[in-house]
């Protein structure tokens, strides 16, 4: 099974993609952000089989994505919350979706417009540096294997001898610069 | 097939996976990304069928992510190159790896470390408001329908009325704050 492998792969994007990459899970996610807890309620936005949505619900909870959380007792009711964790899945969500209303836009525009309540603007999530608040575009950073790194499928270009932790930073990779 | 029905949705999440939401995806322009620019490279890193990645990098071309350049004539040879969208699309992968290395760690730590060149710092990526550079953690964030919002399949919540592009702003959704 495709995730399996993804599984054992040095790669947090690899490993990230075993909690997120199946289809409808990311919607899954959104819509439980947007306040959509209830099974009915997701089964009937998404339009997904039961069957299906049960089970991308199943794997969010036992992966700490979400969490059940009781609202009535009989019979036995559960919503869906987003955990710490499903919290920290939103930030990727908003530059998958600034991605798609860039490249992908319909002749409306965005179909949703986010606001940041602590400056009160609109605004288009954008990945920064922590440090200078600098952009960051996939130009313009150098790329590393880290302490965690190590050989194996999916993990060639890090495994290179000149980008072992122990070397020297200039022996970086060059972030897919042409030339 | 799933992704016609994500092409549907006045989503820009839904749009983006069907340029990004297949396995092996995301894996294929990380490695594009960092260097491995030709179907060989691709096919030895990966371990995934020929046949499987030539499908991939197909639809990849074709949703103008990659870009076929030659870099032989005879017999014909290209390479793989990320378009300017395909560059957009590295912070969106970095956002996962970030959310990787917080929450599915493997125990020698991260597999990857990044240095930002303009300041030389290594850094996390963070999803950022480009006004005020207030991180985005998925707290504190008003979800509205925007101007290209429509009634349609995965769409209800930003359907609402009270949440319609003509309505008043305290209309919004609270962003999935729980209470």
């Amino acid at each position: 099974m495709t995730r399996d492998r993804f599984a054992e792969m040095h790669c947090s994007i690899a490993q990230t993609l075993t909690v997120l990459g199946e289809w409808w899970t990311p919607l899954i996610l959104r819509d439980v952000y947007l306040g959509l807890r209830r099974f009915d309620e997701l089964s009937a936005d998404l339009g997904i089989s039961r069957n299906l949505l049960a089970q991308r619900l199943e794997h969010l909870v036992e992966a700490g994505v979400l969490a059940r959380v009781p609202y009535q007792e009989r019979p036995p009711r559960f919503e869906y919350h987003l955990t710490e964790a499903g919290h920290d899945v939103v930030p990727a969500l908003l530059t998958l979706m600034a991605w798609g209303d860039k490249w992908k836009t319909p002749p409306g525009g965005p179909p949703v417009r986010l606001v940041h309540d602590a400056c009160g603007r609109d605004f288009v999530p954008q990945v920064a540096c922590p440090h200078c608040g600098g952009g960051i575009d996939g130009h313009g950073i150098s790329v590393y294997a880290g302490p965690g790194a190590a050989q194996g499928p999916g993990t060639m270009l890090l495994a290179r001898p000149q980008n072992a932790p122990q070397s020297e930073p200039e022996g970086g990779l060059d972030g897919g610069r042409e030339g």
